[in-house]
């Protein structure tokens, strides 16, 4: 079943696929056509036995020739959970088996069609909610990190191809290898790893949404800024679980990029035990968040120090930025705060983005906060548009064997410069392209493909 | 879109109709054919400007060769909410309007694809949840009773013209029509709509469940019952809202048939006020319950008269079976219990179909509960295999619209018996093809197409 299961609709899809699949559809489906020709629809009946289950269009497509690499058969029914699940039952009872979670797209690497990388867009691409997600999604799943893998891989079995002939002749002393080409070389794929390894941040940022924290002292205004910025655009609440996230939290998407906004409790020094532990509770999330809306009362700009004094140590200025957003400025009278916040600012040495002054009870501002957010995240990743360009990783798995990848080739690189013996330095480079391997799936476990595809819904 | 909305799962499905349906199309897909014959699949890509949406695979139809007999597209691409909503908001761009629920059914209505009733039963199929409601619905959607009334009507016009014809010859005194062989023709109209609309309980049983309530006085174990007949066979609960059910109840579907158990109140006499008022809530309940399983606990024979006498009053026989279950069988010692039940039973009035003997606690004899449920449901409209051979109708508009003509029908009769003049008569029976024509459609107002078609799902 490739549609939804459970759900009525006006249609639904059922797939077959592997060498019998032809011959089961002739089983259950009768259509006036004597013999069906791939790539074509036909109109007919579902019939068990005599019994009428359903009217339905078919088209096959023969091998290699499908998506599947093999011979497949799809049936587009009506979406009634009963019709579907009766075809379903018949095609079994004509020697169908059912296709466990990512079969097909198993199939398909296993037959060839795609490589491991692709195989795994296509399960990011159905989760995708966003344009950024999805743009990335079908960068990699029509072959763009593929590729660089694979340039990567081949430069570096040209590298170990000369290392090995170097050993084939290790009696006779001989150099093929020119060192200093080869340590160029290893450079360059170094950093292209690198760079790689790097993207990852902003890969996952995309694909599982920036974590934002609005921080500040109790009755700021926090709930209420949440609230505006939610507004109208507050996002379904998915149960897609995304690799940085282990609750669900409110979202919304501006400008193509996902938000999800922790909720924090008010900061500020107490002594009651259980209000402690939200504070805690709190220092730890602003601790996962990449951005910070940090919201001071303009009303109140006598606790402006304090409040600022409470955030400073826990920001960390390499991954976090820092939005200042001063709320209730309707009732503010003070011309000069937005100067005197920077002052206060620089003494604490809060490094900032900017300071955004809004009235999130009268949702004054809110608009121009909200593109202050999306212009803070592309800044920070110079330009969220060079997704078109360059490849960025958002799959753990990825940046796993990249970081694998890195460790080993730094060694070889080590080896290299202090003249170690060329046996040690072949075999760390084996481990270097192992790991790369892996990536695209030219190395492939029963593990892994597990690992993989048991994430994938049913049917796909 | 024609695939469930908001479920990601491997594929969905877009459809397009009307004139402008493959120009549409046009703008927003690539594929490597310059052109698309209909009834070939291609596959291509989706794209907005030269961002890539999705790769999808499309077919085409031309009119009048497709379900609306209209230029229609199908698009069959990954089963991701935003790439379909993404999909949609392209079509729309290029002059796609959203179809409203039920558009493509009614449009194929409105060119003549399909009449009314077989519109009506393409909703019904899709809501379909059991063999026979499935099986209900399908000859419908097939023309099985669209036939029927067809045939009815046709020979009610033959009727009327040859009245009509006496009324345009009325000065000469002519009687074209045999009145002994009209009222003859009559009679049979007559007998035809009357099956029709007593097939209807059967007809809304199948569709909606049999209402069957679970009595008997607290503590003979009726929760413990309901839940072992529920047991792992528990039926998902629907929303969709049936004729004759207000609030969603447990079901299960026992040989194709598909039973919904009714929450009672224990029955006994009480003077607290909150009480009384379930009691009563029962008793209105146990009134709309085709079925009546009465359970008494067989360790407690003494109190199986006490509780007989609720019921008693309760029960309308003739449309209301109950089987007796005795509960607590297994830590019953008298052997002579059953004939005990049957005389009280005689005494009391109640007539019953059946006595089970059962543990529900023990799961003992729910199996062949169940089997007794299904035959008691069969013999009360003597066989359901007949829904194969003859018509049972479900859809409380076509009961509606037969009720109405047999009114007028038979007044026609009086009318023709009683020798009143020929013009009252052909007033009559334009009223009984008015209501008739209604079913199919041949009569339909806008009135009546609205509320036929809001009912349906979007995308359908």
């Amino acid at each position: 079943m490739a549609t939804p299961q459970g759900a009525s609709s006006a249609l639904g899809i059922i797939r077959l696929s592997g060498p019998q699949a032809h011959q089961i559809l002739a089983k259950i489906f009768r259509t006036t056509s004597p013999t069906l020709l791939p790539r074509c629809v036909y109109f007919g009946t579902i019939y068990d036995g005599e019994r009428i289950i359903d009217e339905v269009l078919v088209h096959i497509a023969a091998a290699p020739s499908s998506f599947t690499g093999e011979d497949t058969a799809e049936i587009n029914c009506h979406g009634s959970p009963y019709i579907l699940q009766e075809i379903v039952r018949l095609a079994m009872a004509a020697g169908a088996s059912p296709a466990s979670p990512g079969e097909f797209t198993q199939r398909a690497f296993l037959n060839g069609k795609i490589d491991l990388a692709q195989a795994e867009a296509v399960a990011d691409i159905i989760a995708s909610e966003n344009e950024a997600a999805h743009r990335l999604a079908m960068l990699q799943m029509r072959g763009g990190f593929s590729q660089e893998i694979s340039n990567l891989r081949s430069a570096l079995v040209d590298f170990a191809s000369l290392l090995e002939l170097e050993l084939d002749f290790s009696d006779e002393d001989v150099t093929f290898a020119d060192r200093p080409q080869l340590l160029n070389l290893l450079e360059q794929a170094l950093q292209t790893i690198e760079s790689l390894c790097a993207s990852f941040r902003l890969g996952n940022v995309i694909k599982n949404g920036v974590p934002v924290a609005i921080v500040g002292a109790p009755n700021v205004g926090k709930s209420t800024l949440l609230n505006a910025l939610l507004g109208e655009e507050r996002a379904i609440v998915s149960d897609i679980h995304g690799t940085t996230r282990d609750t669900i939290e409110e979202e919304i998407t501006l400008e193509g990029i996902r938000f999800r906004f922790i909720d924090t409790a008010g900061l500020r020094d107490t002594n009651e035990e259980i209000e402690q532990l939200g504070v805690m509770r709190s220092y730890q999330k602003i601790q996962s968040a990449s951005l910070l809306l940090l919201v001071l009362d303009a009303s109140k700009p006598e606790c402006f120090k304090e409040q600022m004094q409470h955030v400073a140590t826990k920001i960390d200025s390499s991954t976090q930025q820092v939005i200042v957003v001063l709320n209730k400025s309707d009732i503010c009278t003070d011309n000069n705060i937005v100067n005197n916040i920077s002052d206060i600012l620089k003494e604490e040495n809060i490094s900032f983005y900017s300071i955004s002054t809004i009235s999130a009870k009268q949702k004054l501002g809110i608009d121009s906060l909200k593109s202050i957010l999306a212009t803070a995240i592309r800044s920070r990743f110079d330009d969220a548009k060079h997704i078109h360009s360059s490849i960025i990783i958002s799959n753990l798995r990825h940046l796993h064997a990249l970081q694998e990848a890195q460790k080993s080739l730094s060694r070889v690189r080590e080896s290299l410069t202090t003249l170690l013996p060329t046996d040690l330095i072949v075999q760390d480079l084996r481990l270097v392209l192992y790991e790369i391997g892996k990536i695209t799936g030219d190395i492939a476990t029963d593990e892994i493909l597990g690992n993989i595809f048991a994430k994938f819904c049913i049917g796909k």
